[in-house]
């Protein structure tokens, strides 16, 4: 709880008490009155003071409701007003669509519609350009469909699960951890005279949900007596439910296959035949974009949590023993909101940090975690992320897989809270280790030494006729025990094999101890020559949630401004052009059949410039039309008012331009693939000023 | 069967019965010498006559193996051999992976590696320009997993089944039809003294395959003694599989889902939106680009069948009454290789059409369909698929869907034979008609009239009292039947009535007569107004198999020269621009540190310009570079000999022309993209003539 917080629920509750305080005056006074003289004057000033008291009460109260309830603190639109204002918009102009509509939908399941598709294939054409090509990584295209051992060696057959509970009558499923969240923040919300250890357990429980196992889950629910949303009824003890959806594969029944919860697999075990196209050099990135699956146990929160999502994602394979990277000099001056360990841990705020500050003081694990930070940061913030609204959160120790040791996520702030959408996470060696495993190909790198180097082994060589004859039947358990002795085991047994000439053994496969003399076993540390070092490579991989940028990007895009009467508040998105839906439009300013065929002539060297645009030849107002565009978040409007020349209008700042009709298309062509700025044209060419065209 | 092979069996029978006989010949002469005086000559030359013989036979079997088998007619290598050689480049150079390899992989699904995702990704991309963008079209983008209530309503879950036979003893599963096929085609093949009508019988099941019942497959099975390939166990009688994978959405188990087989349905169930996105304006095209899912029976023939895929599918809606295109005068003069309903029935081949005629003579159905059967070819052809192994069949009557009025294919030849790779398909309302009524939201278009219409209509009017007394509890069934009528049974029940005062009416719902007397109802044709009318759009689908079109592209492209020494056979993909996977390559001529300094500043160039591209500082020689990357099919070669200027190289004439450093990126930037063709640049550049450089 900040400390804003605490002190207005500390004056809430002196006001409290004041207020009931004063009120027990005015009762005792009304009381005596009846038979003794209390002056009415009295009475009435009493009243007055507990009307006051009321009144602070009142305020103070609204106060921290607005400070803990997202309310602007400015007087701005509450955060829920503004995502209602977001997604009326998103919903009415087809920017996304509930799947299966007609059908009354299907929970997690959206469309894209026309505009939000155009933006989405722009988001990965500019994913494209930003990491693969910039990057020279090799994209690959695997299936969805995959066979139940590949997940199996990933481990998300058996630990890819989110504990649910069921309402004991109807069976309906609800994620436990979302009930005992809700619980708390609409507690915290809501009960706005709890005692202060009380908000401190609440914060406690929400801050530590994740770590919380499937026991301490169930007894809190049953502490805090939390029942099913929809009917009030008890609900079962938490259990597992895994979250892919399962399918067959063939006609047999007999090879079960999930749809995979993320791309990555497909790149694992492809890692030998990538690295051999890459000629078995390292380090090396490769990449995907798909599909990907998650069968929640109650989607909600919108276009953030659904069952369906688009990734992409990068697994980039180095040498453990250098995690250098060459092009890191290139985002080491970066400087962003950075949320470490520490400060999370210490109650701080994310801060303001340099990249390569963060990479030489070791809060960033190594340079090539700290680069894709940087590129990840560049990549946000060009397509429209709100770089205030930005941060990259270090995981805690808790949050990490056992087998990672780093890991950062890039949250982006929208009206849901702090929303992670890309995460940066240096996996070491643990997939390919397990595809090893599981497979029996061995996924590994080589490096070739330029002169053969001189290595200390130690070499571990049983006698098998000594131990056939004093072991008979259990020879083959006895070898295997010596062989697999750690080294200093057998550095232990061989010190006692040369003092005392035998030594008691533990066979664990036999369960007993056996006697081991010398003549059974030599133990020897010997000189070999070696030509190179053979090592599973690490992987740093970034992964992007697609949809949730998106949807951060609308919130982040949207404003509502005035109309020119002031008589409505008219939307806008401002997109950049490289994610705009469609960078132009083409109006005729008039319906007539010079203009229209002017617009006509621009729309054919728009497109053969390979420029996305509409034509608008309705004879709806001119400012009618740049608010639907508007709204759509298309950057640039050409106006046909001339046979001669048009104008092009900004949509942020409304400003026009005057150009020549020969030069329309090339000069919002420059300015959408961002060859120009619109500050160029601005300085190139004449300004319109036309009151009567504009809103 | 054609005329040759016709006239190739009844020569081989011929040559077979004759060597027989001679046999016999000889044989009786060897007979008789022993007892009667034959003299050796005599034998001799009845020997030397058989040999002659034999030889002849062998020559007339040779030729016929060679017709029917496919390998070249003017000796080139087999249609086997060559997609060996085409498949061998593919999986080495990683265009595609078979998926999860190391696990001994999936039968039916693929990777594509970096050079076959890229060629994927630019495949898409170019479809994007040439459909979606130049035609205006609302891209939507759906999810696969896709709720069983949208596919019953579609007819998948009832109808989109193969037929399919278990081995009895393991329960290997087979596709009963393909079954059937390889053992006609493999008796046709290597059974070359089949008696004339057994060909002709055999080649019939060939032809009608499609339209086998599951008794008629399974009799033939039966009558052909064919049994599993794998065991030569017997086979059980088939039966019907569903080809979608199914799953199940959400955790309660309840709600059964399935991974879509097709793209279409999500646009057609978003129809309203859709519509009213466009203005309520008809025609207008929505499309989509996604995966699809099939769970094939036995997939083989490679990439070509295979259980998940990328579709791109239009759905263009249009006015069942105005089936005209405002484009088609753009495509009308274009000719191709057409294969009309016709020809193929009375056993002609396809030939040269130009369009236009084909629709103006009723061929193809309207302009709509034939617009895209003209944008079809463009596509196609413009991506690098061989105008001569690409034709348009038209479908037969029983291949069509009953509520199909046209259909065409797009057939590619490639070393597995004609295969469909894009259906265009005029699907009247079929799709609409079917989710509006398991939907219950009308899924339909209105044409407003300029004027109201004056129309006639029939209106029937129950009489609820007279009916109620006289039916009483029933009256509800005996109103809903009235109602029900037909126009012709309303005006017959009319006529009686106006006739008779009375009639018989039999209501299903009772399952029995009831009378109906002249107070009861009345039925009348009444004039009406009506402002506009409201109907159900027709649609016209092209759908594109990306993967089946890719492949086909593969085996088009793909061609071998001899290296310059000539002792060894290089491949070469000879990708257009707007295909290759990457543009260009940059060379260093020798490994030295100016010439890698030039290398990186043209790659950065390059970079800037978007053109995709890789260095090579081995130091190889420089053919063996050239060979590597045209194995790729990288299109333009940048050679670095100098610190000022530098060669361009195209793949397939192997010409240079020398440029200088800073023009370098823009030549190939122009020439891949279109802007510029190679001829331009080549009389632009001086030539460049190197013979030690290239191979």
């Amino acid at each position: 709880m900040d400390a804003v917080e605490e002190s207005l629920r500390r004056a809430l509750s002196q006001k409290q008490s004041a207020v009931e305080t004063q009120g027990n005056t005015v009762r005792s006074l009304k009381a005596a009155a009846v038979t003794t003289s209390v002056s009415k004057e009295k009475i009435d000033a009493a009243i007055e003071d507990l009307n006051k008291l009321k009144l602070e009460m009142a305020s103070v109260e609204k106060q921290l409701q607005a400070h803990i309830g997202g309310a602007g603190r400015d007087g701005s639109i509450s955060k829920e007003a503004f995502r209602q204002a977001v997604v009326n918009t998103l919903e009415r102009r087809l920017f996304y669509i509930p799947s299966f509509k007609i059908y009354r939908g299907v929970a997690g399941l959206y469309d894209y519609g026309p505009p939000g598709c155009s933006v989405k294939s722009n988001v990965l054409s500019f994913w494209r350009q930003h990491f693969v090509l910039e990057e020279n990584m090799l994209e690959v295209d695997c299936p969805c469909v995959t066979p139940e051992v590949v997940l199996k060696a990933s481990g998300h057959v058996d630990k890819f699960t989110d504990l649910m509970v069921k309402d004991e009558k109807t069976g309906t499923c609800y994620r436990a951890d979302h009930l005992l969240k809700d619980y708390c923040s609409e507690k915290l919300q809501k009960d706005l005279t709890m005692p202060p250890e009380k908000v401190t357990e609440l914060k406690h429980v929400l801050a530590t949900l994740d770590d919380l196992s499937s026991e301490e889950l169930g007894a809190k629910i049953k502490e805090y007596g939390i029942t099913a949303p929809d009917t009030k009824n008890s609900l079962s003890d938490p259990y597992p439910f895994n979250l892919m959806f399962q399918t067959s594969i063939g006609p047999s029944g007999l090879l079960p296959g999930y749809m995979r919860p993320e791309t990555a697999q497909g790149i694992f075990v492809n890692f030998k035949d990538l690295y051999y196209f890459n000629g078995n050099k390292l380090p090396f990135a490769a990449a995907q974009i798909g599909q990907a699956f998650r069968n929640e146990i109650s989607p909600r929160q919108g276009l953030l949590r659904v069952r369906e999502f688009t990734l992409a994602e990068i697994e980039h394979f180095v040498d453990p023993e250098d995690k250098s990277h060459p092009k890191y000099s290139e985002v080491a001056n970066l400087e962003f909101l950075m949320f470490p360990r520490e400060e999370q841990m210490s109650g701080q705020s994310a801060k303001i940090i340099r990249l390569g500050d963060a990479v030489s003081k070791g809060i960033v694990n190594n340079e090539t975690l700290g680069y894709f930070i940087g590129r990840v940061y560049l990549f946000l913030t060009r397509l429209g992320i709100d770089k205030d609204r930005l941060r990259f959160r270090q995981h805690l120790a808790n949050e990490m897989a056992h087998y990672a040791c780093d890991c950062w996520d890039a949250e982006i702030e929208c009206s849901y809270g702090w929303i992670e959408c890309v995460g940066i996470a240096d996996r070491s060696a643990y997939d390919l280790l397990a595809h090893t495993e599981k497979s029996g190909v061995p996924l590994v790198a080589s490096e070739k030494f330029a002169e053969p180097k001189e290595v200390e082994k130690l070499v571990i060589a049983p006698v098998k006729k000594d131990l056939g004859l004093a072991f008979k039947a259990n020879q083959k358990k006895v070898i295997e025990s010596l062989e697999a002795m750690s080294e200093k085991e057998a550095l232990d047994m061989k010190a006692a094999l040369d003092s005392k000439g035998e030594v008691e053994f533990y066979v664990c496969t036999l369960e007993k101890n056996v006697t081991i003399t010398k003549n059974m076993v030599t133990i020897n540390k010997e000189r070999k020559k070696e030509h190179q070092r053979v090592f599973t490579p690490s992987v740093i991989e970034p992964s992007f949630g697609i949809g949730r940028i998106i949807y951060c990007l609308f919130e982040h895009s949207f404003y509502m401004r005035p109309s020119k009467a002031g008589d409505e508040q008219l939307n806008v998105f401002r997109f950049p052009p490289v994610v705009a839906p469609i960078k132009c439009t083409v109006f005729p300013l008039v319906q007539n059949q010079q203009y229209e065929a002017v617009a006509k002539s621009i729309s054919k060297s728009l497109t053969a410039a390979g420029i996305s645009h509409k034509i608008d030849v309705t004879g709806t107002s001119i400012g009618k039309r740049y608010a639907r565009t508007d709204e759509l978040g298309v950057p640039f409007a050409i106006t046909v008012d001339s046979e001669s020349s048009v104008t092009i209008r900004e949509r942020d700042s409304k400003d026009q331009v005057r150009v020549s009709v020969e030069e329309a298309a090339s000069v919002v062509k420059g300015v959408s693939e961002g060859h120009t700025t619109w500050a160029d044209v601005w300085s190139t060419f004449p300004h319109h000023s036309s009151a009567s065209q504009d809103d």
